[in-house]
C-alpha cells in the first residue's frame, strides 16, 4: 500500500461527545502536531462556542481548522431514523453530508452510535460489491491489538458478508495496526462441544480459498484465543461481535471495581495499593477495552469513524490521525479492489 | 419446590478428568460430609486403581460409595461419535448407561464434552417437550452468580429452543444457586447499533407472555450488564454462549498473567504484591470462571453434568453437591411441567 492521497480534510462532529466539544477541540490541538500540514480539520457545530474555544487554545486564525456553523445537535438518546431525519442541520447530519459533496475526505464523531450509521449508510451508500457496512474495533491487549469486527451494524449476517468483513477487516488493519499481512481468523466455538454453525462453515469454507495474496486467512478462532496474539482480525456477525465487545468491557469493569474493593479493604493492603500503583495504571492505560475511541464503519463510499461516546481528547486525536491515516493510504480504493477479488472468487465457487 | 427423593444416586465417571481419578476420589471424601446418608456414589473405572485409592482414604468398606468396573477411557482428543461407538465399555458411555437403565439418578464426568454429550442426548434422548438439550455454566461475579445458557450444545438454535433454555435455566437456578424466583434475561445487542436479531425479536416476544407465576423474566440484557447483578439466568444460543465463555476465560487469564507481570516489575511493586497477595487470592477464589466444574446438560430423560476438564476435587465435588440438588428437588419434573407450559403458551401464540 502507498500513500496516494496527498491531502486530506476530516469533517469533525464536534457537539456529539459526552465530554462536549471542548474536548474535541482539545483533541484537534492534540492532533495538529502529527498531522501533515497540509490536512484540514473542519469542526461542525456551535459556531459561538467553538470559535470562543479555538481563539482561547490560540487557533482561532489557524488555516488547518475551521468552524462550519450548525444550529443542531443528536441527543444520545434520539431515536436513530428519526433524527437524522427532523436534525438535518445536526453537527452529526453536516459532517456526513460534507463527505458526501466530497468537500471531506472522512467524517468523525463521538454522537448517537445508531444516527450515525444509519445517516451514513442512507446518505453514502454501501461500496460497490459491497452488502452491509461493518462497525471495526480496535482490542487492546497486553502484547498487541487486534480487530474485531462486525462490532454491532450487520447482526442478521449471512456468509458473504462475513467474507466481506474479512477483506474489509484486513485493509482496514494494514492502516490501522501497521501490518503488512495482518492475520485474518473466524470466530467459532470449541469443536468439541458442537460442529459451529452453517453460517461458519460455510465462510470457512470461502476464506481458505482466497489466495495468500489477498489476505492471510490463518483459519478459526476461539474466544479463549483472542487475547493470546492469535490474529490481527478477528471476523463474526455484528450480533455476536457486539456482545463480545460489550461482555469484555463489562468483565474489565467488573474486575477493576472488584480489585480495587478488595485492595482497600485493610491498611495492610491500602499500603501495597500505594506500591503497585503503577501496574495498575499500565494494565489501564494499555488494556482498556474504552481507550481505543475510533471505529470505523467500513464497507461505505466514504469513510465514517464512529469514536466512543465517552472518548477523551486522547480518544478523539487518535480517531482523528486514523482518519487521515484511512484517507492517506486511500483504504477505500485498497478496500473496493480486494472486495472486487473476493466476489470474483464466491461467484466462481458457486459455478462450480 | 419440595425435596421429594428420599434418596440419590450418581453414577461418577472417575477417568475422564485431566487431573486422574485420584482427584475425582478425593472429590468423593469431600462430598461424603455433605450429602445424604442414603445418597450412594458409583465410581466408574479401573477397578484395581479405584480399589487402591479407596482403601488408603479409608473407604474400602463404605455402604456409599462403590466401584462399577469398566475397560476402556474416553480420551479428551477422540472424536465423540466414533468413541462413544467403539468405547462402549468406557467410564464416561458407562455412566450414562446407568442413568438410562436406572441404576443412577444423575452422571457427571470431567471427560470430554463432545462425547458426553453425545452419549447423553443419544441413550437418555430429550424430554418431553424439548427439542434440544442445553449446556447451563454458573458465572461467578463479585457479588453473586448466573446461569449462561445454552453454553455450547446447540449452536444453530430456533426461537423455540431459546424460551426452552428460558424455561430450563429458571427451574435449574432454583437448584444451582438456591433462588426461589430467579430472573431471567435474554441475551441481546445494544438498540443504539441495531435492532438485535429475528430470533431476539421473536423469542423476547414469546418470554414478555409467560405468567410471573411460571418465570420472572425481566427482559433483554445487554453484554455489558452480565456482571452487574441484573440477572440470575442470561438466555442465549449455543454460539452466542460458546463464544462468552470462551472469551470471558481468555480475558481473565490475560489479565491475570497482565498483572503479575506488571506487579513484578520492580522492587517496590513487588513489596506492594506482596502485601495485598490476600486480594489476588479472593478475587481468583471468587471469580475465576474455571471455579465452577459443574455445568448440567439440560432438557435430557436423565441429569447429566459435565465438569471442566481440568477440575480439582473441590469444583468435583461441587458437582457431585449439584447432582444430588438436583435429584433430590426432582430438577426433571419441576422442568416437564413448566416446558408443557411454556409449549402451551407457544401453540396458542401461533394460533393467534
Amino acid at each position: 500500500m502507498t500513500e496516494r492521497k496527498a491531502s486530506a480534510t476530516i469533517a469533525v462532529d464536534a457537539m456529539g461527545g459526552d465530554l462536549g466539544y471542548k474536548e474535541v477541540v482539545a483533541a484537534v490541538v492534540k492532533s495538529l502536531p502529527s498531522i501533515d500540514p497540509k490536512d484540514k480539520i473542519l469542526l461542525f457545530g456551535n459556531e459561538d462556542l467553538l470559535k470562543a474555544e479555538l481563539a482561547i487554545k490560540g487557533l482561532a486564525q489557524s488555516k488547518q481548522v475551521s468552524i462550519c456553523p450548525t444550529t443542531q445537535v443528536i441527543e444520545m438518546t434520539d431515536k436513530p431514523t428519526l433524527s437524522i431525519r427532523q436534525k438535518k442541520d445536526s453537527s452529526l447530519v453536516r459532517a456526513i453530508e460534507a463527505v458526501k459533496a466530497g468537500e471531506a475526505d472522512v467524517a468523525m464523531s463521538c454522537g448517537n452510535t445508531g444516527s450515525l450509521m444509519a445517516c451514513s449508510t442512507l446518505r453514502l451508500r454501501q461500496m460497490d460489491g459491497v452488502d452491509r457496512p461493518a462497525l471495526a474495533t480496535v482490542f487492546p491487549t497486553p502484547e498487541n491489538h487486534f480487530i474485531l469486527l462486525d462490532a454491532g451494524a450487520n447482526p442478521n449476517a449471512v456468509s458473504r458478508n462475513l467474507v466481506h468483513n474479512a477483506v474489509m477487516g484486513s485493509e482496514y488493519a494494514k492502516v490501522a495496526l501497521g501490518l503488512k499481512n495482518p492475520r485474518v481468523a473466524l470466530l467459532t466455538i470449541g469443536t468439541e462441544e458442537g460442529k459451529g454453525t452453517d453460517l461458519i462453515n460455510s465462510t470457512h469454507a470461502v476464506l481458505r480459498e482466497v489466495p495468500e495474496s489477498q489476505m492471510n486467512y490463518v483459519g478459526l478462532i476461539e474466544g479463549f484465543h483472542l487475547f493470546d496474539n492469535s490474529a490481527d482480525v478477528v471476523v463474526c456477525d455484528g450480533f455476536t461481535g457486539n456482545i463480545v465487545l460489550k461482555v469484555c468491557e463489562g468483565l474489565f469493569h467488573c474486575l477493576k471495581d472488584f480489585a480495587k474493593d478488595e485492595m482497600t479493604k485493610n491498611p495492610i493492603r491500602k499500603i501495597g495499593a500505594l506500591l503497585t500503583m503503577g501496574a495498575f495504571k499500565n494494565m489501564k492505560h494499555r488494556i482498556n477495552p474504552e481507550r481505543y475511541g475510533g471505529a470505523p464503519l467500513l464497507g461505505l463510499n466514504g469513510n465514517v469513524i464512529k469514536a466512543h461516546g465517552s472518548s477523551n481528547s486522547d480518544a478523539i486525536a487518535s480517531a482523528i490521525k486514523i482518519g487521515f491515516d484511512m484517507v492517506h493510504l486511500d483504504l477505500k480504493e485498497e478496500t473496493r479492489l480486494h472486495i472486487e477479488a473476493a466476489n470474483q472468487l464466491m461467484d466462481s465457487i458457486s459455478e462450480q
